[in-house]
C-alpha cells in the first residue's frame, strides 16, 4: 500500500452486507469505496476497487449509514447539575455529548433546543477538526418559548439560584426569540425572526402548542396562524427547514401543517387526533419523530410505583401507528441528553431509555427497538434513523444513505441489525467523513458523566436507631 | 287619580331633567310616562300625561336609564367562602347578588362565567316575579375553560377540599364545554357547543387566550381559528351574541375579531396592541369593556405595599383610550362580585373598586369615574353603562335608553350625574319594568354579606408578651 | 307497673350476662337495678328487684358499661368543609358528633382539641337535657399549639381563606394558651394557664413534642421541663387531669412522665423508645391510648397505592405491646371525627377506621378489634374502653363500670362482645343515666354528614374524547 | 541588619499606638517585638529592641491584635451555587474564604457549621503552611441538625437536584450527629457524640432550639435537658468548648445555661427574654455573639421593599444591650460567607453586612460599627473581636491580645480604629504568627467570587415591545 502526496486517502470496505439506507435488498458480499471524505462507489463484489485503496475486510459484518437523531438536546438546561457548574463551558458539554453520540454510532445530531452560541462553537470545533464528535445541526431556541428557568421549563429552579444567574442562563436560550414574540405584532415578529435566522442556526424549531409546565397546559396555540406562517416563510426564504415543536392537540397538528412546517414530533402528550388529521398528515408524508418505550420498560413498571410517565403511552403508540400507516414518515429521535451519574442512579436498571427518552450513545437502540415493537419493519426503523431524517432536514445530498458522492458516514456492525435491534450495539467501526473514529478515546473529557468525587463515601454515614 | 281594574298602572315622572341614554341634549323639566312595564312617552313638559297617571314629582332631579353591567359574575367560584358553604344554593347567591346590584341602580346584569343551572334558576325566579333583583342574562361557562378548582382558576383550592367536592363544583361550571374542547376536532366541538347553546344560556362567553393561572401564561390562543369561528357561527345561528373572553395578546384580539365575536374586554393583562389592530377594532366599532381604577386608588397605593396589581394599568389606560378614539365602543363592566365581609375587611378603605373590579351595587360608580378620568365624557360614560351595552347584546329593542316602547327601567337621581360621578350614588328611585323597587328591603336574604357570627369576639384573644 | 309521682323511675334489666367492666367473671343470668340515673344494684338472679321496677327482659343478651373514648375530636378544625360553612355553629357540630357517638354506644367522650367555648355550650346543652348526646368532657386547646390554620395544623388552608376568617377560627382554639406560651417565661405561662384552667375545661391537653406539620418535625420538646411541670402543677391544683399530647420521641415520653402527666398517646409517629423508658412507663402504670389498624386494613392496602400512612404501624404495634406488657394501662381512643360524605367517599370500603382513626359511632369497634389483634384480651379491650378511661380521668366514682351508685350508662348487646368484636355493633339498648336512648332519632340534625345537594348530578358531565 | 542562620526572624514594630486587646490605655509611640511566630515584648518606647531585629516603622499608625470572628461559616451549604459546582472541593472553598477573611484582618475564624472533613483538610493545609489563610477552628455539624438539603435548612433545594447528590452533601454535614440523635435515648446519643468529638473537631456546636425552616418554628427545644447536659459533659471531658446554637426562646437560653454551654448567639429571632434570664446570663458572664445592622442599613430600607428581615431588630438590639449591661460578654460574629457575585449583585449598595450578616473580609467592620451604634464603647467592640473570643474558646493562652508569649497575630492600621470604625478598613499590615501577609496575593484562587463568564453578555438580550 502506498499513498501519493496530498492525494485523498482511499479505503475499501470489502465483504460485508451493505444496508444502504434506501430500503432495498441488502447487498451481500458488497464493497464500499471511499475517497477522502466521500463515497466513491457502493456495490457488489464486482465493484472496482482502486489499487491504491486500503482494504478493510468486513466479511460477515454489516455496513449501514451513520445513524442520525432527528432531535437531540446536547446541553439540557433542565438539569441544575448541568447549568450551575458549567456556565461558560456549555460548548464543552455539547462536545462531550456529541462524542458520546458518535461513540454509539450516531454520526449526525440535530439539536432543537439549546444555548445557540455555545452550540455554534461546538459545531464549528467539530467541523473544523479541532474536536471529534457527531456532526451538529442546531436550531438554538424553540422560537416562542423562554429559557430553562422560565415557566416554560423549570420555574422551581428559578427560586433556588440567584436571579442574575437565572436571567443570564435563560438569555442564552431565548436570545431574541423567546416568549416575548407571543405578544408582538406580525411585523415585530418578522423583524426578530429575521435576525435570528441569520445568526448561524441550521434549522428553526418553532413552538406549536404551549409548554406551560407549571399549569400542565400543553395544548394552546402559541402563535396565531398568520404569525406561524410568517415564521415558516422567513425560515424557508433563508433555506432553513422548520420543525414544529410540538403539537399537543389535534388543532395544533393542523395549525402546524397549514403553516407549512417540515417535520414534527408526535408523542404521548397528544391525547387525540382525528381521522381527518391523520389523513392530512399522511397525504403530506410529513416526517414525524416519535419516542416509544420498549416492552421491557412497560413490563418492568407493571405494578411498580413511578410508572405514571407511561400513562397514555399505549394510546400514543396506536396513534403513531395510524399516522405511519397513513403515510407519515418515521424518524428516530433520542432527545438524548448528558445525564449525570446521580441522575441515572435513580433509574431502574438496565433500561436506558426511560427518562428524557434516551441516554446518549445507547438510548437510540432502545428507541429503534420500541419502533419495531410498535409495527415498523426492521428496515423501516433503519431508514427512520438515516434517510428519512436526512430528507426531512434537506441534507440528503450529503447524508443519510450509502451512495456515490455522499459523505462517508457509516458503521460496520458485527451482526445483522435487521435481525435483532441489539446488534446496533455491536459496533466494529464508526466512520465519519471517511475517517475511522477512535471510539475508545471518547469522550475526550468527562464533565457531566464524571464519577462523583470521593464524597460518595458519605452516602451511608447516618446513625441508625437500634431495633 | 283613579285606577281601573286590571288596567296596567300608569305613572308619570314629571319635572326632572331626562338623560335618555342616547347622548343628546338633556331634556329639562321633562316627562316620562310609563304604562305597565313599558315607557309610553318621553319628552318635555308638553308631553301629554294620561289623566289616570300617578304623578311622581321629580323637579330638580335627574332621570336616567337603568344601568347595565356588561360583565358581572354573580356567583364567583374563585372564593372558597362562596363555594364551600353554599353548594346547592348558588341560585340564592345569584339572587342576593342581583339584589345588591339592583339596589345600586344596576337593573340589568350580564353574567359571563358562573354555574349555569343555578343562574338559570335565579334568572327565572326574577323574571317570573318570585324574587326581586336585576334582570339576569347569563352565559354559564367560558367555553374552553375548566371550573373554579381547575388549573384555569384556583388549583390551590383543589388541594384543600375533598376531591369529589371539587369535581362536582367544577362540573357545574364546565358542563360539556370545558377544557376538553381544546383537544377535540372541529366536529366534536360543534356537537358539544350546539348542545350547550340550547341549554338556556342567553349569550356565549368564549375563551380567546388561555387563563392558565398557575403558569402565568395568559396569552396563548385557546382555540384554532377554525374552531373559534365555528363556535361563533353556531352561537349566531342560534341568535346568541358572543363575548370574547378575553384577548391577552395582540394576536388574540385579531383572532377574536376575525372569528366574528360581538364584543370583548380589554384590560391590563394585555400588554400591547399594534396600531393596525387598533384601527381594525375601531373600524369594526367593537364594543370593548374596560375596568380602570380611579385616581384615588392610584394615589392611595403610591408608596404603599400591595399595589402591584396596578402595574401596567397606566399602559392599559392608554391603550383603551387609543381604542375608543379609533371607534371602539365603551362598555361598563363591574365584573362585580359578592364579596364576603372578611374579604372586604382586608382592603383599604374607602375604595370599593379595587379587587375583582367592583363591589356589587357600588363599584360601578368608581368604574364610571375611572372611565371619565381616562378621557370619556360624562355622557359617554353614561352611554357606556346603558345604550352601548344593550346594543352589544342586541337587547336594545327593550333596554338601554328611555324611549317609547322600551321597558321602563330607570333611575331618578337627586343630582346631575354628568356633573359628578358620585351623584350616581344619590338614588331617589330605582324603577324596573315600571315598578318602583323597595331598595330598603334588599337584599332580602344575607348570605355572603352576612356579618360574621359572634366568633368575631375571638379575633383579639391572643396573649401578648410583655415589652 | 305503676309509678309514683315524682319518685325516680326504677328499672331492672333481667336475665342478661353482665360484664361489669371490672374484668371479673361475667355474671350470667344477672340483674341490674337502676333507680333514676344511677345503678341501685348489680348481681346474679338473687338480686332483689324493687316491686315498682319496670323489667327489661334481656335473656341471652349482654350488658356492658357505656363505652368511653379517651380522645375524640368532636369538631375537627383540620377540615375546611367543617370550619368554613359552620363558623358560629360549632356547638351544633359537637352535638351532631356526640349524637353519632352515643348512637354507636359511646356514652362518654373526652375531647382533647377543639373550640372550647362551643364545646362548653354543647356539653351544657347535653348535661342540662336540652340535647341528647354522649357526655362530653373537654380540654379546649392543646396547650402550646396554635389553631387549625396555623403551622401546627393546616398552614395551606390559611392561604385560601380570608385572613380575618383564619385568625378568628384559630383564636377559638388557641384562646390564651397557644404557641405564644412557648416564648414566655415561666411566670407568664403560669398566669395564662391559670386563666385557662378556670374557663370551664374538664381536663388539660398539653403539648409534649411539637406538631410542626409543614416541616415534618414532630419530635422537639415544646416546653422546658420547668414550664411543663408548672402547667401540670396548676392543672392538678385545680383538680384537672393532664393528657400529654403527644410524645413523639423517647425523650418526649420521659419529659412527660417527669412532669407528672396523667395519661398519654403512643402512636406510630414515635419511632423508638428505649427499654429504660418502657420500664418507667410500666412502673408508673401510665394509661396510654393507642389507635391501631385491623388486619383487614393492612391486608387491603397490601400492594395498593395510598397505604403509606401505615408505614411504621408494625413498629408501633410492637412498641405498644411492650408498654402494655410492662404495665402501661390500655385506653381506647377513637380520635373520631365527623367526616363529611365527600371525605369518606375517597376511602376504601368498608374500612371505617382508616383516616383520622375512626368514624364516630363505628370506628371504635375496629379500634377495639385492632387492640385484640395486637395482643389485648377481649376483656382487656373492654376495660380499655371503660374502666381504664374513667380512672385515667378520675371520674371513676361515677363512670366506667356497672356498680352500685354509679351512673347508669350501659349497653345491652345482642351477642357476646368477648366472642367477636363485631358484636359491639349489635346494640339492643343504649342507656345513659338511666334513660333509654332513642337511637333511631339520632342525629337529630344532619350537618356534616348530610348528603351533598342535588349538584351530585354534575359529577359525570364531562365530555369525553372519542376513542 | 543581619540574620543568623536558622535563628528565628526578629521584628520590631516601632512608633505606633498599641491597642493590646486588654482594654487598657493605649500605648503611644509603642514597641512590639516579635521573635519567630510569637511576641517577645510589648511596651512603650523604652522597650528593648534586639539588635538583630528588623524594624517596621509605624509612627502615627495603630497596632491591634489580629481580629477574630466567633462564628463564620466558611463553606455555606445553603447556596446551591456553592454546593453544586464544588462537591469534592469544599476544602478549596474554605481556603478561599479563609484568605478573604485574612485579607480583611481577621486572622482567626471559628466555624460552627460546615462539612467537617473538608474543613479539617483546609485547617491542616493552613496550619502546615501549604496554604495561607485565617487560622481555622471548626465544629463540623451543629449537633442535632441535619444537612443543607434537609428540612433544617433548604428543603426546596432537595427537590431540584438528584436525590443521591442531596443525600451525599447532607451526609458531609451530618456525619453521625444529625437529627437522628433527637430520637435516641441518652445512651445512644452518648455513643455517637463520643465518636464525633474525637474526629478532629476543635469545639462543639450544639442545637438548642430547632431550626425547622419550613415550619417557621425556631423555638422548640431540640434535646431534653439530660441529653443536652451529657453532650456538654462529653465535650468538656474532651477539652472542647460548646457553643449553644442558638436559643430562640427564653426557655432555650435557660436550657442552654443549665446544661453548661460556654457561649452562644443572641439574635432577632429570639423575641423575648425575661429579667430573670437576663440576670442569669449576666451572672454567668456568658459570652454572647450578636450581629446587628448599622444605622445606614436601617436608613436605606426605610420605606423600601425588602426590609422585612430587619423586623424585630430593634427589639433584639435592646435585648442584647440589656444582656451586655448585665454582664454578658460581647463577641463579634460575622457568620460570614463566600457570597457569589450573583448573590451580592442583588443587594443594595454599598451595604455589605446585610445578608447572612457579613461578607467575608469586610462585613465584620460594619458589624463592629453596629455594635457601637448600639452602645458598646469603641474599646469594647475591639475586645469583642479579640480577647473576648479567645477566652470564650479557651485559646487565650495563644491568641486574642498583644502580650509576651502569644502568637504574633496583629494588624497595623493607618488610623485610629477607636475614632472611626471605618479605620478597620485602612490596613497597612496583616501579620499572622509573625509573618507579614501578602494581602495583594489573596485569594490565591477565585472560585466562588470569580466573575461570571462571558455569558454575562446575554443578560440584556431580550427583545422589547415598542411603546
Amino acid at each position: 500500500m502506498n499513498r501519493l502526496n496530498d492525494a485523498p486517502e482511499t479505503l475499501a470496505i470489502v465483504g460485508a452486507t451493505i444496508l444502504d439506507g434506501n430500503g432495498g435488498t441488502p447487498i451481500r458480499d458488497g464493497v464500499v469505496v471511499i475517497e477522502g471524505s466521500r463515497i466513491l462507489a457502493v456495490g457488489d463484489r464486482s465493484t472496482p476497487i482502486p489499487p491504491e485503496a486500503t482494504e478493510i475486510v468486513a466479511s460477515g459484518k454489516f455496513v449501514i449509514p451513520g445513524l442520525m437523531s432527528a432531535y437531540t438536546c446536547l446541553v439540557d438546561g433542565a438539569f441544575l447539575t448541568t447549568v450551575v457548574p458549567y456556565e461558560g463551558r456549555f460548548d464543552e458539554l455539547a462536545i462531550e455529548a456529541a462524542q458520546l453520540a458518535l461513540k454509539g454510532g450516531v454520526t449526525t445530531v440535530f439539536d432543537p433546543w439549546g444555548p445557540r452560541d455555545a452550540l455554534v462553537k461546538a459545531r464549528e470545533a467539530i467541523k473544523q477538526g479541532r474536536a471529534v464528535g457527531s456532526r451538529i445541526y442546531l436550531a438554538g431556541n424553540i422560537v416562542g418559548y423562554d429559557g430553562p428557568f422560565s415557566e416554560d421549563f423549570r420555574p422551581k429552579h428559578r427560586e433556588v439560584v440567584p436571579r442574575p444567574f437565572a436571567t443570564r442562563i435563560d438569555a442564552q436560550w431565548q436570545l431574541n426569540v423567546g416568549r416575548a414574540l407571543v405578544q408582538m405584532s406580525p411585523e415585530q415578529v418578522r423583524e426578530e425572526i429575521r435576525k435570528y435566522i441569520h445568526s448561524g442556526v441550521d434549522f428553526v424549531s418553532c413552538a406549536i402548542t404551549d409548554h406551560c409546565c407549571t399549569g400542565g397546559a400543553l395544548k394552546y396555540l402559541v402563535f396565531s396562524s398568520r404569525v406561524l406562517q410568517l415564521i415558516v416563510e422567513e425560515a424557508h426564504r433563508a433555506g432553513l427547514p422548520v420543525v414544529g415543536w410540538a403539537p399537543w392537540s389535534n388543532e395544533g397538528v393542523v395549525h402546524a401543517l397549514n403553516a407549512g412546517i417540515d417535520h414534527t414530533i408526535i408523542g404521548r402528550l397528544l391525547p387525540y387526533i382525528s381521522e381527518e388529521t391523520v389523513a392530512m398528515v399522511g397525504r403530506r408524508q410529513l416526517p414525524c419523530a416519535y419516542a416509544g418505550y420498549t416492552a421491557q420498560v412497560h413490563e418492568w413498571f407493571r405494578g411498580r410505583p413511578g410508572g405514571e410517565f407511561l400513562e397514555g403511552q399505549q394510546a400514543a403508540d396506536d396513534m403513531i401507528r395510524r399516522l405511519y400507516d397513513a403515510g407519515a414518515v418515521p424518524m428516530l429521535m433520542t432527545s438524548g441528553q448528558l445525564f449525570s451519574r446521580d441522575e441515572v442512579a435513580t433509574w431502574p436498571e438496565p433500561m436506558q431509555s426511560i427518562k428524557g427518552f434516551g441516554v446518549l450513545g445507547q438510548g437510540h437502540v432502545f428507541l429503534l427497538q420500541a419502533m419495531q415493537e410498535n409495527g415498523l419493519s426492521p428496515m423501516g426503523a433503519l431508514m427512520a434513523a438515516t434517510r428519512n431524517i436526512s430528507r426531512a432536514y434537506k441534507v440528503d445530498k450529503d447524508l443519510g444513505t450509502l451512495e456515490r458522492g455522499k459523505l462517508a458516514d457509516l458503521l460496520i456492525l458485527d451482526e445483522d441489525p435487521l435481525k435483532d435491534t441489539k446488534n446496533y450495539f455491536g459496533i466494529s467501526v464508526v466512520m465519519k467523513e471517511g475517517k475511522v473514529i477512535d471510539r475508545g478515546a471518547l469522550p475526550t473529557q468527562r464533565l457531566i458523566i464524571a464519577p462523583p468525587p470521593h464524597s460518595q463515601a458519605y452516602a451511608d454515614s447516618k446513625p441508625q436507631l437500634p431495633k
